[in-house]
């Protein structure tokens, strides 16, 4: 055994106990998935991983993401090993106000994690996106993904093999550490490494299989991955709890610690405990390129009907055009959504990841986590296939800049399937994300260049039929403010996006019957203009509020939040929206069956106001 | 070229011209789409398809499943030529009122279809749940799914291929249809046929290539898929737009009806209309064996502290000895959400699916179109997973009863990854779901009994830690209702599950200052009990209203709406919820960082009453 070997062994030995330690401290938590892979971390973290260690978002590094994010401990070991934590740190695992949390998240204070994982499969898109920004840029880094077995039952981690090996995605490796054991018992394939080989060669990677606590023959897959010219799968048999007789390969120990009356017998048998300093591999010299100047165009300005999913397609190509940090992804339905329009001017800044929302949220996570502003867009009822992806998002403080189109009924034949009539409500639940709905082209240009800068997860939602314009090209549009686009003293319609405009109408036929209409455009959903929906309220006595979306979670409930908020309680608010499945029909037909067109807002008005 | 051949080619011809007929009319559609599953769906509905027109839910029928719903005029062509439909009903395609949709749904007036498709990816799902179903009851019927070459892309078909060959769902049969051309140009992998027949077989499938317009090919194919004592994929490569020299194989027809004035000349390029009716073969005779009886057992009762998510478990395997028809599917997390005690009673009855929540809730509608009354559990954070499926269930018409374990903050040391926060306003914002949330032991029982008998899709949300009992066993809890557990005049707290418990202690807390403060338990947070919450609002002047869930979309928003539902606005409302991405720490910690503990609801209380 040469000294190298006898490192790595000792290493991953240091990672074994470090991550009983902090489990038994901590008493909660997953020893034993942390040391199946202590091996593949140990000589990942001493010779393979180009890292920066005082400055880990370098654009040379590599980066590292721990798909089976409930290996945590076994990851802030190899930190500490490497000098990006100290033991206190480590034993400070899920305690309250500390950033060693349970499953890993990319806090201020935990600058080498760049992603949040702990909900399973997530973890090789947003590898394939890492490893994609460093691409565009030129950079010499691989993205480095430690996948778990029983994830490989998400269909997430397929989405991710199918894009890495179409957009031959070299500088990436995924080590699955094959430990056989689930939560709950076996997993599907056990040991069976074929199984995994054969699946990874027929989506095109390159795959090699291995005994996961022998580290040369890890050193030499990474070396081989490295250089095969093809995205590469480590398929590493290992024992889950391994190094101590009473935890390896034994059921009943997934994320249990060891009790406290056995850590020392644990710790013993893995050699004690020990205190290796690591520096990995410094990364090759690099240095980004300048980005090209901005083209210096007029952003795209409307005088006529537009629809606001092409005004978005057109701003988004002007802004590839001005900002070379802005990366377009596409769901396969880019002549819908009109990224197309976007890859026309960039055509390299533009990732087309087919349908596959799920992976196309990860690799926007990916690129974003490395130097990039992505923006993706499919149907706005398709991102529901990505929740979990967008929720993690959340967590990992991703800035993502997704427009959903084709939203609520109006957009007419195609039925059901196709329509967001549960985005608003969804997005508007994550955390920090801001909602945007605009109702006119020039509204819908202000948004988009916006949205470039904003931090955090936003959405744009965008209507398939032209909508006629509303606003001025210079107006300005706040996130968090709203529009006042017609007076009244009697009633405040509010609306976005399509149902705008047809407050606009409702506010004729009331005017008709002798009662003035105030009619206020939210176009910024979340955070919604809470001022002037109370100042509404007051100065009006009446809201009706109308949506083309489910009644539930959505503008109604944001206004009816805004005054709960602001303590204004105190007058009639009724909410129009989508009650039912809705089935096919013009988009006329649609709405006055959904109870959301001119009609019946100005039936519902009539109603408050008499009641007033 | 012998009689049978002769007839599914003129049918496959038929089938053409009849989803160009009805899309032109409709001027809107897929006809191209169809047009290359035309001879698959010929051979497959004159003598493959063992169905009885006449009872299309009899259960000796095989099923059929679009995945490809854009497809739909395919579909209603085939439907039309067994006589399920007429020539006027296609006609209707698209139109307002009819049934004939622009995808597939499972209306009233559509009985041959079994679930909606036109989200792509989850038809296969769907299939694996049928023939599941199917097999469980003895029956003899084969699951057929039609699938696009797009929709390939999609994590959820590899989720399902991995569970049918795991669960030797032997009677499955995936037709992918290849026909080189996406929405917006090509797909991936062309007609390069061997990949996916690669793929399937790594994913251990049989598979069989050929040639999609070959009928004598396509009938043997289907010959030898029933008998391979394994799910089998013919992969057929396809011409889109297939016998019409304009449209075939061209770019730039996705999605688009031929013009009126080209109708009759594509339609003369395939021989004219024709009105060929066929019989498509008789299934065996079966007879669905007599359920089970009834163990007879007493459903759990509880005088002691217990986590309702235990509860939950317990009274499902109760359900399971009483009634033979409800299946429990878990995904790999069956010791958490406690599904395992079902699974002791009933392991025939237990399908364990990994972690895969998409296909999970696809085998659950599958399920439910055959007979079954499926459950399903994970932890609420990660139902996010399958949002797009349970979107799709509700357009289904799905009676699906899902389980979400580990809700909220009040997990406490796994951190934000494991928590499901969002989990109120996703299910709340779907169409016709119940949404339940217990805070004790016996409520849990009362409310999984009740969701047996649930139409639509009820979700039980569940708490990880124990819970003190507040309720006698044989107290009914209505869907919709709520319970005053504690009388005040002053103002009214609103809790649900571990919240509730909360405002009981704040309550206490509350009485030391003199204040008295009704507690309402809204347990139906979907029906929400509004006019208890009206009478609340009424008669003590104030609301505070508490949840473990983000503070959009859920409770809070769920009691705002009643009171505007109901034009009771007229009180002071106070919301208290998560606003925060939450770290690691204890359950108490984490309900103090939130604002959601005894003492923030206490000093909310305080704060509206001295503003009343």
């Amino acid at each position: 055994m040469d000294d190298r070997t006898a490192l790595w062994n000792d290493l991953a030995a240091q990672i074994a106990v470090d991550s009983i330690r902090a489990t038994t401290a901590a008493n909660s938590g997953h020893p034993t998935s942390s040391m199946s892979c202590a091996h593949l971390l140990a000589v990942l973290f001493a010779d393979h991983l180009r890292t920066d260690v005082k400055d880990p978002k370098a654009p040379a590094n590599d980066r590292f993401v721990l798909s089976k994010g409930h290996a945590a401990p076994a990851l802030y070991a190899a930190l500490k090993a490497i000098g990006a934590l100290d033991d206190e740190q480590l034993l400070s695992l899920r305690s309250f106000g500390s950033p060693v949390e349970g499953h890993p998240a990319p806090l201020e204070a935990m600058p080498s994690v760049d992603v949040a994982t702990g909900s399973l499969g997530q973890g090789l898109a947003i590898g394939v996106g890492l490893a994609m920004g460093m691409r565009m840029d030129g950079a010499p880094g691989t993205a480095w993904v430690v996948l778990g077995d029983s994830e490989m039952a998400e269909g997430s981690v397929w989405e991710a093999m199918e894009a890495a090996s179409f957009h031959g995605v070299a500088n990436l490796v995924a080590i699955l550490d094959l430990n056989r054991l689930g939560q709950r018992g076996p997993t599907m394939h056990g040991w069976d490494a074929d199984v995994f080989v054969r699946r990874a060669e027929a989506f095109g990677w390159n795959a090699i299989a291995l005994d996961g606590h022998d580290v040369t023959a890890i050193d030499a897959a990474y070396r081989q991955a490295r250089t095969s010219g093809r995205p590469t799968m480590i398929v590493a048999r290992t024992q889950k709890g391994h190094g101590v007789s009473f935890l390896a390969d034994e059921g009943g120990w997934h994320g249990k610690p060891v009790p406290k009356d056995r850590e020392d017998e644990a710790i013993r048998e893995l050699g004690g405990v020990r205190d290796i300093r690591i520096t990995p591999p410094s990364p090759e010299g690099f240095t980004p390129p300048e980005p090209a100047d901005p083209r210096g165009e007029e952003a795209p300005a409307y005088a006529d009907a537009i629809a606001t999913r092409k005004a978005f397609g057109e701003a988004l190509a002007w802004l590839v055009g001005e900002r070379a940090d802005v990366v377009v992804l596409d769901g396969e339905v880019g002549n819908s959504t009109y990224t197309e329009d976007a890859q026309k001017v960039a055509p390299d800044r533009f990732v087309q990841l087919y349908i596959a929302e799920q992976c196309m949220t990860g690799v926007a996570s990916g690129l974003q986590a490395y130097r990039k502003v992505p923006f993706a867009a499919t149907f706005g009822a398709f991102w529901t296939r990505a929740y979990d992806q967008i929720r993690m998002g959340a967590i990992s403080r991703a800035n993502l800049r997704l427009c959903g189109s084709h939203a609520g009924v109006s957009i007419g034949e195609d039925g059901p399937s196709q329509m967001a009539v549960e985005d608003l409500a969804a997005f508007r639940a994550i955390n920090g994300t801001t909602v945007l709905y605009p109702a006119d082209g020039n509204c819908t240009v202000a948004l988009t260049r916006a949205m470039a800068d904003l931090d955090g997860i936003s959405y744009l939602r965008t209507t398939r039929e032209a909508t006629p314009p509303l606003y001025a090209a210079d107006e300005a549009f706040p996130v968090g403010g709203s529009k006042r686009v017609a007076d009244g003293d009697d009633v405040t319609l509010i609306g976005a996006g399509v149902t705008l405009h047809q407050c606009l109408e409702a506010r004729d036929a009331l005017a008709t019957d002798g009662i003035t209409a105030r009619v206020l455009d939210c176009y910024s959903v979340k955070p919604i203009d809470a001022q002037a929906v109370r100042d509404a309220l007051d100065e009006t006595g009446a809201i009706v509020v109308a949506e083309d979306h489910r009644v539930e979670g959505g503008l109604g409930d944001a206004v009816l939040d805004a005054l709960a908020a602001t303590g204004a309680l105190g007058g009639r608010v009724r909410k129009l929206g989508v009650r039912e499945i809705p089935g096919s029909g013009t988009a006329a037909e649609l709405r006055r069956w959904a109870g959301i067109d001119a009609e019946a807002i100005a039936t519902a008005a009539r109603d408050v106001v008499r009641a007033g």
